[in-house]
Formats: structure tokens, C-alpha cells, sequence
């Protein structure tokens, strides 16, 4: 069923160890819709500039991505600089230009509305809240966020989780959020904020699916998915929301959100994921097949079961 | 079938958040055969002062460990104080005396020559070299290290690493071994050195086993196995040693080392880990029924398993 994702479309300039990459489409919202559509149909929600041209609308219309809700503003296009030279954990970020997303008012294209399946990409959470708010139908929605939100945004933050069925953020993340060092304990009480389910990307070492845990269940109510060991990492920009649209394309193309497939859906994640830090920007996705994604598949479960 | 581990026998006085202990009984070689000796039989050969004493040797008795290896010098046993206060995953030494451990000569008792399997604890490279040579005919042969032998003894560690089957080692240790932080790349420069295996040892993230791994396989050669997430960590110390009872007891106990083998001694050695931290010292090790470390095992298999 289709999944409707608000959130930024950018353009990016990028620096790695494996080189440097000047103004490469990016956002949020590109890199979770790219992966999420090769598992149900994606409509997205966001605003871009003038700059944004046919060149970067094609890489939309390869994967059958709805745009129409895409805004088309005066100006130029959300524009992020970083680099990995030091730690492709983290990026050092040299500038970011809001331009036209200064201004985001996210509208729902009506044809969205019947969307079964929301996903709120990392944007200011009073935007986040408000399309929740709008699309009150859906069946199941999830979230992303960020440290400045966590740390500058709380009270919004705290609503928008409230409203939320799955938050997916990384290990400093749910720390900070739940001002608690340790990953279990912090996860309740993340969970006890409102969403019924927690996923934690811990970047090379995979990520953990925490939901509705009794802390006497001693991790039953976990499941650990792994990342794929890679031998270079080109490029890791993206490479959380890849993980979110492997994650939640996956569960939206099920019949029922079962633990099972909440299971599987954290398999998927991190295959998008790896995929997506094998070249720069969003190169990779563009040029995936399904095909591929279903070998990593293999590939993770054989990495990580005994039999 | 028998393994005789060689390493130290200790006293150590720990802080973590969860309190402080004086003096309890630890050392590499004491977690080890308390982990392993709930798969197969072992033999210790270690040195330790007047200070060990009745209470000490009966911890090894319950468990039906070998200790006429353990050898008795005048003055005290090897000492090490450390805290966990500020990070639970590295320790502040604050005192290492080494004591009877300084003058230590590894004596291999005629009655553990016929061992089949060997573990080389973290202790000098030299007094590695010399114990595996002088036990020729064992069929698998593990260790470990620490930073100090790789940085400053790096020759005699080379010489000890071109006679093991397995390493195993921390993440930081395989980067500083292999001088490269690509944690796959590390992994391969480490198997060109000598071992056949290489356990990564990620904290709470679990482990990496790397075997032969060709860097076109992706992944194929590896097996990751995960930690289990803990409400509370009371006591880090001995988790690793621990890790490697379990791994390398479980491989021992087995009349075959196969690959699936090597997979579910991953998963023992994540069990045994997980138990060390539950309590302070070697405190839950002694207090440990096979029944829990099934239980456990079956919890691991749910926690990382899609099916």
C-alpha cells in the first residue's frame, strides 16, 4: 500500500575519503522514497527551488515516485556541504542553506489522502505534527528526527511522538532523547513517550528493534539486524534514510505488520542501507534492481543465522 | 575434548556504577575456565602468590577445572584495580601490579600435554610462543592480545599470530594491528598475518567472526552474532575472556570444528559475555547452570533469527 513521506529534497555536496561529489540530489525524502520504491508505491511531499530540474525529477519518475506533491518554489533548493574525511560515522557538515525549505509548508496533494502508510522524515516537528494531524486515516506512521530537535524542539518533538507508531533514529539519538547512557533502558523510555516501536541504527554494527519491551523479557521483545561488513564505505549520506525506506517500503508492502514482518522489515533496512553507501549520494539506489536487494537479503540472513 | 588455557590468575578491585568490589578473584585465565568449563573439560596454567588461597581454589574445584597447572610463588598475586565510571565499555586502570606474574615461567604439567586444544590468553607474546611451541600436537590453537603487545611487542605477537588458528581480539586491537580502520580490510590484513579466524569482539554490539574471507564474497565469509541488550551492566570485567571460554569451549566440545560449529560458538561466546557482566567478577560465572546458558542461547537464536 502506498506510503506518502514529507520531507527534504536537496541538493548535496559531499566529501569522502572515496572523493568529493558537487551538488548531488539528496534529502531526506529522496533517499527514503528511492529505497522505499522497490517495495510499494512512494508519493512525496516536500518543496524544492528553481534548481531543481528535469535531470533530478527523472530520477523520481525511474521509480515510479508520485511528485505531485512536490512544491515548486522561487529560489533555490535546500543545500547541504559536508564531509567523512575523519570519521565516515559522522559527518562534518561546512554549510547548510535552508533556501526555499526556510519557508515549508507542507500541503497534501488530495490524491495523498488515502495513503495507508506515513512517513514523517527529519523536518521541524511542528511541520511533522501538523501533517500527522492532517492525515488521521493512516494505519501506520513513522518517523525520523535529529539531534537539534531533540536538544532545541523538545515540546514539539514530545508531540509529534505521541502520534507516532515507529520512531527510527540512531544510538546518540535515543541517549539524548531519554537522557539515559544505556541503550535498553533508554529505549523505554523512549517508548513510553509514545511510539510503540523503536528502531536504533547503530551504523556499522547494524540496529535494534525495540518494541513494547518488559525489561524482565531480558531482550525478547529485541531483535538485533546486522549491517553488511563492507570493505569501503563511498559515501554514508543517506545511508539512515535508505535504511528507513528498505524498513517501512518493506512493512507497507506486507497485508499485516506482523512481528514478523517487522522482522524482515529490519533485514530490508539494512540492505538499503548498504547499498546506498556504495557509491555517492543516491547513484546506487538509482541504479539498483530488485533482483539485487533480494540476494543482499540472502546475504544478511547467511551473515547472521546458524542454520 | 580438554583445553589447557594459559593466563593470569588475579585480584582485582573494580568500581562501576554499580557499586565496588575489593580483591575479588579474576584474571583473563580464571573467566576463561570458568566459561568453558561448562563445555568441556580445563586446564589451567597460570603462576599466583601466597594470597590465593582455600576460598580461591575452591572456585576452580566447583567447576572441575584442572589447577595443578597453577603454580604457587612466594609473594602475591597478580593485582589490577580499575573503574568504570565514566564509560562501561573501557576500563581506567588505576593500578596493575603484577607481582608474581613479573618473573612468570609457564610450566606445562605432563598431564595436560595430551590437550587437543590450546588458548593463549593475553599475556607477553613470548611466553604465547613458548607454551604453543612446546605443545605441538594440539589441533586448534586460540588467543588473544591487548594494545600494549600490539603497539610496543609487535615482532614476538607476529610470531605468536603465525601459529594460531583463531585470534581474537577488540575492534580497536584489529585496527591498530592491521593499521587500518576499514574494520573488513583490518580483518584481511589480519588473516594474512596467520590465523586461519579472526573473532572481532564489538562490545555491545556483538561480534564479528572473520574466516578466510574473500573480499569479493561480501560478507559470505563473515558471521555476525550479536550481544544481548542489557538493562544494566554491573560489571564489564572478564566479559571478553568469558566471549572466548564460551567460544572456544563450545568448539572444543565438539567432535568437529565445522563452519556451523564456529557459528554457534559465536552465539556461546555472546552468552557466556552477556552472563560476566550480570554481576560483579566472576560472581555469576560461579553461580551459572547449563540449563541458563541454553535458555539464554535459544533467546540469542530470537533475537537475530527471522524465523
Amino acid at each position: 500500500m502506498a506510503i506518502t513521506v514529507v520531507g527534504s529534497v536537496a541538493f548535496d555536496s559531499i566529501e569522502t575519503p572515496a572523493g568529493r561529489r558537487e551538488r548531488c540530489l539528496g534529502g531526506a525524502a529522496t533517499y527514503f522514497s528511492l529505497a522505499a520504491s522497490f517495495f510499494t508505491d512512494v508519493r512525496v511531499i516536500a518543496v524544492v527551488g528553481e534548481d531543481f530540474g528535469a535531470q533530478e525529477e527523472a530520477v523520481f519518475d525511474a521509480r515510479k515516485i508520485d511528485t505531485r506533491g512536490i512544491e515548486r518554489a522561487a529560489g533555490k533548493s535546500f543545500f547541504w556541504e559536508g564531509s567523512y574525511l575523519d570519521n565516515l560515522n559522522e559527518a562534518k557538515t561546512h554549510a547548510t542553506d535552508l533556501n526555499v525549505f526556510a519557508a515549508f509548508e507542507p500541503k497534501i496533494p488530495g490524491l495523498y489522502r488515502d495513503s495507508k502508510f506515513l512517513f514523517l522524515a527529519n523536518i521541524d516537528p511542528v511541520l511533522q505534527r501538523r501533517v500527522r494531524d492532517e492525515m488521521p486515516d493512516v494505519k501506520l506512521v513513522a518517523g525520523d528526527t535529529m539531534n537539534y530537535w531533540i536538544k532545541d524542539h523538545r515540546a514539539a518533538l514530545l508531540e509529534v511522538l505521541k502520534g507516532l507508531d515507529i520512531l527510527l533514529i540512531n544510538d546518540t539519538e535515543v541517549r539524548m532523547l531519554a537522557g539515559d547512557d544505556n541503550l535498553v533502558k533508554a529505549a523505554q523510555a523512549v517508548l513510553a513517550l509514545g511510539p510503540k516501536a523503536l528502531v536504533v541504527k547503530h551504523g556499522e554494527y547494524g540496529a535494534t528493534l525495540f518494541h513494547g519491551a518488559d525489561p524482565k523479557d531480558h531482550g525478547t521483545k529485541c531483535f538485533r539486524a546486522p549491517a553488511l561488513p563492507m570493505e569501503e564505505v563511498v559515501d554514508p549520506t543517506g545511508a539512515g534514510d535508505s535504511f528507513a525506506g528498505g524498513f517501512f517500503g518493506y512493512l507497507a508492502s506486507q497485508p499485516e505488520q506482523t512481528p514478523a514482518a517487522f522482522r524482515r522489515a529490519m533485514f530490508y533496512g539494512g540492505v538499503m542501507g548498504s547499498f546506498a553507501c556504495e557509491r555517492f549520494g543516491t547513484e546506487r539506489l538509482q541504479k539498483l534492481t530488485r533482483k539485487e536487494i533480494d540476494e543482499r537479503f540472502i546475504l544478511f540472513r547467511e551473515l547472521t543465522h546458524l542454520d
